[in-house]
């Protein structure tokens, strides 16, 4: 049976990119030396505040989320400096791995892959010996592999218990605009995140928000890399030095029409109930499917569940035939594992995720459960029953609230 | 709580446009004299041809179905002719009304909103005294008010059997591209369709198909007004006549690139199954609905069921309810009622219909389905239980077999 | 040497695309029951009366520019009334057709290729005997195939002398929106047009004005057909009458996009006068060309020529050359010569065309000049020197007045 | 006199967007994990390496020009290196900046907004005690800010004169696409580039290209910050490496779209000879128009002169009154002067720039110079005659060869 409806690629980022925004970017080159461009550039800041609930300075790269990743340590650390790393999935790696790259030493302190950090280790080890070396912590609000959330609160609560004076740095990429985050109110020093998320706009911009306290850190340093400092890109005398160089001239635009439809349109508050709701309608399914056969949310504790996307597993290579199966009959794309399948026993083939995050309601979502519901039956896994009827009571309710 | 994600137009036409027939007319005015247009148009024939499973020519008007019920009339009666309409939905009445405005006289067969026709009833008009007068009989195949599907092969051979020589003149607007249709193996003479349903179009364009029975009635009239003319339009020397002037670029390039889809990379005979299939599922969860509360499908007998447009009812104004919840909170747009509530005891606000056409698929019918659950809840609209589950079934035994 | 840069289409029609029209085209399909879609159909009734300068009521019609033809004839004419033409060019002569067609019995004065109406001619017809037949006088105001533009306000005084009671309809397909037009003041009591000249949107729309004359012309007839009937269409209860039947949604959009850029932003008075400077330029060049070997304007009387289209021949087939060199070596397609070569001595080859209306500036059309001059010189055609500098000062002076 | 007709933005970068190119962005988010987005991905390597006529690897960046400026240093060259930068404009002086912000000492030669670089004086550097210091040699192919052009060729023999191993390191940002560049054959060790002129694309992919004697100093170093790193780019085992992480969906759409009208639909000579021959009409206006008044090339010496840019000033603020009047009276936009109003007694106002690269023809550069003829006139600013016929026979002189 051939299907040829709307493809739905409902993998962790990109996400669905919103029919306006790609609109706002079939224009022809505007030009870059004055008038309309500069406008919406300098308009893009205070809306990235707001996005973010702080008044710290924002840069924004025309680079990926490495991109950010690397600019944030490039502007804050140097060589020999140490910095504490609290793994919860892949991507805190990559990014201790970044600043490695930039002479920096880490340390890692590993939290597995579905359980979350855990506080008290994360207090012993700032008030062991020697703990007075770490410049900065990294941690990834969401990790993206996981889809583990971090309670970036109770992190800040944690490091202020200890009177440990290094710098907060949380990467924000699968969360912003996703799930709840206050900045500014949670204490945390910088920031960093991209486009191509929650904020609707096809992959090519980054951006590190990052407050006094971390441009403490910036002003201490010599020198930066051109390209990377965050100075001049945040004290813009000319329009160039928004972006080292030449602007991105079609990603503002999206960009523009993305950041309309969150603030303008819509609010954060209604965005981040949004995503509570879709993604306790999700869980609801994979509660039901978990009862019978070898289905598996990643994450047993709700509140560590990321609003963005959704780890799961299936044994025995199930998780690769229900992609297959998605994909090759309702257009359908799933995310695959990502580091996940480290252990000899445990297959890459066992694992996918959902991405839900940014464009999407409860049409779309529920889509999405319905077609694994099919999927499950047609190939014949072994799932328990009343899935879908059990996210639609579930969503229904969220809408009665 | 806020939605803001991809829109859903599930109004029974103008269909989802897929963003490849967008994108296709977002082009650059094309040379109208010679080149790429040129063959594009003439290739749009055979494909026209295959669509509607006929050798019959086809003559294609800017214009929309209204128009093209026109240029039927037009091309083949005359004023002071007789038709026969037989009627299961708003639909065959405005064919009707059509013909009158040209001068033909109607006898209209009224097979009520939800019945279908009775084939009896036609015979006995066919051989009842002074029915040679009737020179041909309209219908739709899908009548989309009512959703009831006409068998045309059993019509077909109904006036076989009565030797009645009518012409047999098809409105498949609704059900073209989406409903199994054999124009030549299933008699008819004469069809028309327009390109915003099945064929994934915007709309603007139509079409009347017409064999050499059909043929012969035009060539009996001395004179036809030029733009409904269908012989310049079939028999093309200069390149205007496919269009009687200009013609409409940037359709042509839309459509091709539609029937593309269909044809190259899809086939006819999947796309029916694959409108069946879905369908199937959105009546399992009606069969569900409806078990408790007021929920109905307007068609209770499934070989009358159009798989294009699914017409149903929930009373004391639930089907308006049920559409504004969609909207607000899902930015899903289902259609409204269309000549249904005429008698005095039935409201407006208590009908509704689905549109299931085109370029859709399993994630986004069950999508649709699934937020038709969430509002019967949220709503406390009462309601028969499991309505996904039966849908999902329903539709993983057909990717079974 | 390849090009490859923008191509540019200037051919009388369709012109070019503002990619603003095409981006506003480049939507979902909405919603035809309610919401944006009526209001957006709603706010051009007003624009295309401003556009016209006129109070008259105007019907929009999926249909292009024959298809609006036949509907003027439709509304007003029956089988054996008497209409008069006035042919400056083969579009009159084809209008006529028409007419004749719906049963409307014409008598034609020809006033050739290249010389314009001779209103004793006119005045002659309507006061000698048996001239109390015609019920209307049809002429274009721009005649594309000559590039001829008649003065109807002339044309008017001169009916007027006569006390001719003819109605006066005038085909503005090629001049709306770029030559000066002012229904009412002029007293036209109908026009045509249609949307892809002037008004810069793919072909697909076209329009009937008509003012209370006209319209009683309409009440007097007792049937019309209901695709062209122009009263529900005017008098709009259920928004469907506006098309009689399903709306042409996405050139709705793209209308309302080139309605804006014409009287939000820009103003008539300030689009007529580019026009008629850019066309100046224009003439200034083929006046230098002309000069030597065998180029020549088709009108040779300035207060003749058209604001749109320029009609002109290098006899040899030279026309055609300089067609197949343009397109070729600069992505520029001119327009083909249209009904000029029925003399045997004249050849098809001889003609071309240049439109000039609608999304230019002086960049593009001087940019067509220069490459015309380029071609001349390349193809070693005989002409006239200085034509670019003549242009260049010619346009100079229109923007120092 | 308002116009309104397509805008032309003719600034030296961001040049115009093909209409192709933008369509094949407007697209939905692809999978990136598989699929043709990888199979797009690869492809656009060996094309890469034949726009610049090279077997060199090439590392593709989310960055703009100053990010490869950065990347080609950090690969390459460690704190405490020396570098030569030879400067024929305010672009080598930045690239040169950028090296000293990652710990690199430069030495620069800086040789005047107008002349060139004297090989004498490069060879006497290379040749002084102490000269091997430098590790590198930098220079902009086309410098964009005075249009001077170096003749790398040339460079690379004086070098090899002096048996100097730096390495050559060009910046062909302008130039690639435009003007003939032969990175193998003329001996350039290292060259970087953009996407955003002669390769016709949106802002925000940059490119470096490294040859074996380039990739051993990358080879030398111990550590390179992950983000330009270019082994990983290079040496791509999974997916993500080409570019650090999240992939630019529609960038690699668009790229891929100019890179086959490029190369597929045309090719580097026939570009190259198109550059040429339009610009050799740009200069001919110029040569007549300078003839009076105080209207100058930046570069009298035609060797010296970019295909892709021209510099050029008009005294007293003529050039910026120009701009403005180009601007308002027909949507084109000329470039800003550049790096040149230095100087005390001359002014910003006085200078401007033409972008003549990428997606351009006869037809639009013509219609460029043709408008700055009438602005001259129109604003009386002093200028020779006859610039206009004599680009054209210039341009014509060259389709005849």
């Amino acid at each position: 049976m051939s299907q040829q409806g709307r493809p739905y690629l409902a993998i962790p980022g990109p996400s669905v990119i919103p029919e306006r925004v790609l609109n706002a970017m079939h224009v022809p080159s505007p030009d870059i030396y004055k008038g309309e461009l500069h406008e919406i550039t300098r308009s893009l800041i205070p809306d990235l505040q707001h996005i973010a609930q702080t008044e710290a300075k924002v840069a924004i790269y025309i680079a990926n989320g490495h991109g950010a990743w690397e600019a944030a340590i490039a502007n804050t650390l140097s060589p020999g400096d140490h910095v504490l790393v609290l793994a919860t999935g892949r991507f805190a790696f990559g990014w201790g791995e970044i600043a490695q790259h930039l002479g920096v030493n880490i340390t890692t302190l590993d939290f597995g892959k579905s359980k979350g950090i855990d506080l008290e280790a994360v207090e012993e080890v700032l008030t062991s010996e020697g703990s007075e070396k770490f410049k900065a912590i990294l941690v990834a609000h969401t990790d993206t592999s996981t889809s583990i959330k971090t309670n970036l609160r109770q992190l800040r609560d944690c490091i202020d218990t200890t009177q440990h004076p290094a710098l907060l740095f949380a990467d924000c990429i699968a969360s912003l605009g996703t799930d709840c985050f206050k900045m500014d109110e949670w204490g945390v020093d910088l920031m960093i995140s991209a486009c191509q998320k929650g904020l609707m706009t096809p992959p090519g911009l980054s951006f590190v928000w990052f407050n006094k306290k971390a441009e403490q850190a910036r002003l201490q340093k010599q020198i930066v890399s051109s390209y990377w400092d965050w100075l001049p890109r945040t004290n813009v005398k000319r329009y160039y030095q928004y972006f080292c160089g030449t602007a991105p001239t079609h990603h503002i635009y999206g960009l523009r029409t993305a950041l309309d439809m969150m603030i303008k349109e819509n609010n954060l508050e209604s965005i981040w109930q949004k995503h509570l709701n879709l993604s306790s309608a999700i869980w609801a399914a994979f509660e039901c499917w978990s009862e019978f056969g070898n289905i598996e949310l990643n994450i047993k504790e709700q509140s560590l569940r990321s609003n963005a996307v959704t780890a799961a597993s299936i044994s025995k290579g199930g998780a690769k035939k229900l992609q297959d199966w998605c994909e090759k009959n309702s257009d359908l794309t799933l995310g695959i594992g990502l580091g996940m399948a480290d252990q000899e026993d445990i297959k890459i083939h066992d694992f996918f995720r959902i991405g839900h995050m940014g464009h999407i309601n409860t049409t779309m979502v529920l889509g999405v459960i319905s077609t694994i519901d099919v999927a499950l039956k047609a190939l014949n896994i072994p799932h328990g029953q009343n899935a879908l009827d059990a996210a639609s009571k579930k969503l229904s309710i969220s809408f009665k609230e």
